[in-house]
């Protein structure tokens, strides 16, 4: 397995996380016993989840929920997971893409469309296994600092289960992303600061309240391993097999580790051929260290000060970079950046060959494949998935300068014959 | 069968619209051959498709596609469906709501949630429909008149399949709204006038353009049987079985009827124990000419002038109106309406309940069942399901004056704690 276990960490008190046995340090190795914590006691390197797979099959999971609890067996979650309150998503469309193939000069490409989640991004997911996970360790309130897609999920998310939630978020969001999270009448505050701020104030508070799940700091390991399901559903929906490249947008970095995690897993399991596969890294040019530090050959990922307008990829201090590094480099993958431009005609290019409306983040990824296309990176006669996680209607501004009616006319056939040259 | 088929008008040249055969009148009965028409040759009634079932099992839907198309031996589309671009909608969740079930005070609630389809409304079902029929029948280029939802699904739908696309929208619409179509770069045309305007250009470009396809015009008929999509799921997610009761919104009607025939196909063609089941219908009282109908008794609909921030639900002279009251009177079920503060109270219900940020239209059918619940008119005891057909981020305008943080602070754990009473 990916992680093996221990036999003296594997007995914990009592926990149903499923196959879930322990928590082990990702930089020295050292398991510690299944909790609420995210640093390694030992070294403060960052915990993930090892497990202990029982029987795992293709039919058991094809039998299983119409949604993530299908790969139940593989997440740190209880067996009975899908009859507790969640938002249960996940098993969101893989597109064959032929339009969009024959725009970028590819054979054969997917796209894993996750803006049918619940909140209509990939966070659904993370969120949804946090809750679950949450709710074995004993926690009542879920809580989050977001901008945004985090935000949405975890409001949803609490609701669903009639948890309290508490959301920070900074006081000068846009009164939209104020609006989808406020919806869902959990503790949503304002805070007069930028993002760090709102990220400090959340540690400061998972430390002082031990009934506080704050899902990507406390609980974050196990909130973490829900984006291995993206893996599983590609594979899954290709028919059990792996494809030959895959394209993941990059913020903190984890969904791109979780996904070479999960592949990693399947084939280990025997639930795929274990056939090689490329793992390629997108970026936008205004928050890039994880791409710069790979075109430098660096191992090190050194922080920037984002400025794009793919926010949901703004995190400077990717906490997986050297992680997300290392499985790009281990597959023969790559790591590119693209401009705001770029990534505007990156959901453009996605909407008019795939009728496929992306948040940035999207653009970030069609954007990026296609730069990876043309200097020849990804190789064009091979399969190539992209990751599309989150939905273009959050994200109308990056889009409002660019795009409009074709005409304004008066409400006569001839007008419009004319528009359209009759 | 719901609607039968002579024998002289099943021959039909070369067509393969699956089981259609014909398209039958709703008034009188005439039958006429499948093709672009909407209204009767013979009394100018509304035609809709009559069809001559194969064999259609449980296990050969179950074995299908996980959208629309796994009842497509149920639609008038060709058997090979799924093999041509289409935005493949549908087997959205159907979420089990007990949250908003205590908030009621009825035993069993279900929540049909179709913000899950591509561009987040069942407006994906009707057109992916449309679109399949229309390939079939010779057009070239996909079109509507539309405010909203439907805009987008067009838009979308043509942009997957490599179609041309005119949609005509009144020039005033928001700016959020015409993004959310002009993304998929078709002819996006705005028209000064309103939607009673935009309509009548479309009728008249219809008649004009033998290879535009007006979906909701000229190809209505293959259209509106999109709908029955909605029904045939939540029968099948419910373990082949009916449910007691369903609340639908109403806007043209059509919808409603349609859900009905599903109900009444799937007990004919034993799928499911053809069971009683009781229909009840919501409007938004600013847009409520069928619940007046209802009210007073009445066989026919007086036409109004909408008034209703349910703007996707405000068509003042439901085409579908008549055939409404007979399916809501036939099953002994109810029409009621609620107004706009009532609407926004539904939207928060559901999204606090349930974690499902619904759009107006949402909000109309969880404020009408819960009228109706009080009323005593949909039995608490009975299981109920609610059609949730829109999403809540396309009209936010509508609670933007509602909700919003709980509180904006300085970045400090103390300030936290005192919004939160600790």
């Amino acid at each position: 397995m990916t992680s093996t276990v221990d036999a003296q960490t594997a007995t914990t008190a009592g926990l149903d996380l499923g196959p879930a046995r322990a928590l082990s340090c990702r930089e020295c190795g050292h398991q510690t016993p299944l909790a609420a914590e995210f640093a390694c006691p030992e070294c403060f390197g960052p915990l993930e989840v090892a497990y202990d797979f029982g029987a795992v099959t293709r039919e058991s999971i094809e039998a299983g929920p119409r949604s993530i609890w299908r790969y139940r067996g593989l997440l740190p979650v209880p067996s009975d997971v899908q009859d507790h309150p969640n938002t249960d998503p996940g098993l969101t469309r893989l597109v064959k893409a032929d339009r969009l193939a024959a725009a970028l000069g590819v054979k054969s490409l997917w796209v894993k469309d996750d803006t049918g989640n619940p909140t209509h991004s990939f966070k659904d997911r993370v969120v949804a296994v946090a809750l679950a996970a949450a709710r074995q360790l004993g926690f009542t309130v879920l809580a989050c600092p977001s901008t945004g897609n985090l935000a949405n999920a975890v409001a949803a998310a609490a609701a669903r289960a009639g948890w309290e939630s508490v959301v920070l978020i900074p006081s000068s969001l846009e009164k939209a992303k104020i609006l989808t999270s406020a919806v869902y009448d959990g503790a949503l505050i304002a805070v007069d600061g930028n993002y760090d701020d709102v990220n400090r104030l959340a540690t400061e508070l998972a430390a002082e309240h031990e009934d506080w799940a704050f899902v990507n700091v406390n609980v974050r390991p196990y909130y973490a391993e829900g984006s291995k399901t993206l893996g599983y559903e590609v594979a899954e929906q290709l028919g059990w097999r792996l494809p030959d490249q895959v394209v993941v947008p990059i913020a903190s970095g984890s969904q791109l580790t979780k996904v070479d995690k999960a592949f990693r897993e399947l084939g280990e399991l025997g639930l795929v051929e274990a056939t090689p596969y490329r793992v390629f890294g997108a970026q936008a040019t205004g928050c890039s260290p994880v791409s710069a530090a790979y075109k430098s050959g660096h191992d090190v990922v050194q922080p920037v000060k984002p400025d794009t307008i793919a926010r949901s990829l703004a995190i400077g201090a990717p906490a997986d970079g050297p992680y997300v590094l290392d499985a790009v480099r281990r597959t023969g993958g790559a790591i590119e950046d693209v401009t705001d431009a770029e990534v505007v005609e990156g959901i453009r290019l996605l909407a008019r060959t795939e009728g496929i409306f992306a948040e940035t983040a999207g653009g970030v990824t069609v954007a990026t494949a296609k730069k990876l296309i043309e200097a020849g990176k990804i190789d064009p006669d091979a399969e190539t998935v992209l990751l599309i996680t989150g939905d273009g209607l959050k994200t109308l501004d990056a889009v409002q300068d660019h795009i409009g009616p074709r005409a304004t006319i008066k409400p006569s056939a001839a007008a419009v014959n004319e528009v359209l040259g009759f």
